[in-house]
């Protein structure tokens, strides 16, 4: 097998307009940073769920982004951040939900997939298990940056509070205002937004791994796809890894992730057709906006979204990292 | 359409030798009462979704069953129930996971549903919803029943804290501890259990409900299946509503609701067929115990289950109703 890895920081509206270049070149270099970190390990003969937790830590850690330091703000004026792992060898999955106090909410997928006994922890038992791990806390003014809180405050003034729907019109008019809200050079793509890594090593391993600070605005509790295994995250050696991003609920309820695998196991379509039918064909007959990153047990790549825009990366062991952001954007 | 609706009340390790004779006219009188009430409502020319939600809500009323009343105590000696609904017609989903207040999660999830802004609401965001929409608040002691109450005391003496993993030795320990503890004639079932329901109405509409206590002494946070869509709860008119009950942590791994819907779009498997394949032979692959119950868009009812037994029941409108417990019960 020849490793590959493939990362997204989030898909929606985003447009040549909306980037200056001193912006893009901020996201590509964070970016190809986060593949560069996964890439390295998979060279090293690494295992595919180390690489995909290395390159989304690197993403959590980076303020562009929605997800770790970069979270957006709940309708409360907080952060409640998801996030989930899945191994494609064993099927073993950890995931958490609306955590506050950690840092790197990936890093306690990680820890609850190793330890066995749960799948998923949401709220205060999560961070409790967390700390009991060991894993870093940090106080709540650690997610604060200056572009999430204008999105936040620009959100409450609008009274599009809450607003996640599966009305497309709405939908768009969120999009628009994401597009909008591209303040300090940290934003570009605002409500809608998730990280994630895919990876296929050495040995013929899947792994999946999606982080994320849900929706600006977000009601308290509320838990998008991220962190539910089979709707934004999902891998099995038989198939596929996938991560997923966009207006979570619809991938929720087409367990999108899992569909991807489901399409190729049971159906027999090649990853590119699985891909298309979740992305271009389901998720928008329900209005569902936004993407994923695959990698299947072959090593075929697929980036597929049906939104402007979507920040994505892929690099094979010793081959070239490329990153992307348009949608005319090959590079 | 000949409607019909199908019920569970969990599965586990419930044997003859488990139950004497008055707690099973128990279980019995329970089961058909939570039947009645969705038939009656089918025989009106009602939907599915509402039959649901009425046979759910009555099995959270009683406190023979882990959910509603009669949620088991997590290690911290408190209460978290979980609940999901689905409707096979429009893939609208709703669920809440770790409320404590809510005396019936099933109308929470069902709001949330109909809310349409989100699927899934967890903690204190998801009370803060139920009590916005008028819903029933009681205090924690409502949930305080004798046999729970005992059944956490003895798990908490064994030191089988937090006892749920992928091991089937601990598993079957776990599953035999269960049975042990038929307790005051209101378990018989312990550790693993939930509730559920799936009806198909005149209209051919499917619709899907599940509600749950979790696991006696589970660690606070703990998400189980019951409330992720696609993992214990899933309906969709084109195949089939299921809702599940067992070790949840191996459903969500599977997407075992979902997967049943898959293997019959997809691979186009009959629904016995795709029942038997999640719960004879992915489920035990991984060591995963339980049941599911589905009636698929012909009306056929599939009630499979790799325990010792399972509580259900099913009804036609204007048929009889029927009610099993054990493997061997064919009633």
């Amino acid at each position: 097998m020849n490793p590959v890895i493939a990362i997204h920081g989030g898909a929606g509206t985003i447009t040549r307009k909306s980037l200056d270049a001193e912006q893009e070149r901020a996201y590509r270099a964070a970016l190809d940073h986060a593949l560069r970190g996964g890439q390295r390990i998979l060279e090293q003969g690494g295992g595919a769920l180390d690489a995909v937790t290395e390159a989304v830590f690197r993403l959590e850690e980076c303020p562009l982004f929605n997800a770790g330091k970069g979270a957006v703000f709940t309708h409360a004026g907080t952060h409640e951040l998801d996030a989930a792992i899945m191994d494609g060898r064993t099927l073993a999955a950890g995931a958490v939900a609306c955590v506050k106090s950690l840092r790197n909410p990936i890093l306690a997928a990680r820890r609850v997939m190793e330890d066995g006994r749960h799948v998923l922890l949401a709220g205060e038992g999560a961070e409790a298990f967390a700390r009991d791990a060991g894993l870093e806390t940090v106080p709540p003014d650690y997610f604060f940056t200056e572009a999430r809180h204008a999105q936040w405050r620009r959100a409450l003034a609008e009274g599009r509070s809450d607003l996640l729907d599966h009305d497309a019109q709405a939908l768009a008019a969120q999009m628009e205002t994401s597009a909008e809200t591209s303040i300090g050079g940290s934003t570009g793509m605002g409500k809608v937004g998730t990280v994630g890594a895919v990876a296929l090593d050495a040995r013929g391993d899947l792994a999946a791994a999606t982080s994320t600070g849900g929706v600006t605005d977000k009601r308290a509790g509320r838990v998008g796809d991220s962190p539910l295994i089979g709707a934004g995250c999902y891998a099995n050696n038989r198939t596929v890894a996938v991560s997923c991003t966009g207006t979570g609920e619809h991938f929720i309820r087409l367990l999108a992730a899992y569909d991807v695998s489901a399409l190729m196991e049971y159906r027999g379509l090649p990853l590119a057709e699985a891909c298309a039918a979740v992305v271009l064909r389901k998720l928008p007959a329900i209005g569902g906006l936004g993407g994923l990153i695959a990698v299947d047990s072959q090593g075929e790549v697929c980036l597929p979204f049906n939104s402007e825009g979507m920040y994505r990366g892929e690099a094979r062991a010793g081959g070239a990292r490329s990153t992307a952001i348009y949608r005319d954007d090959h590079d």
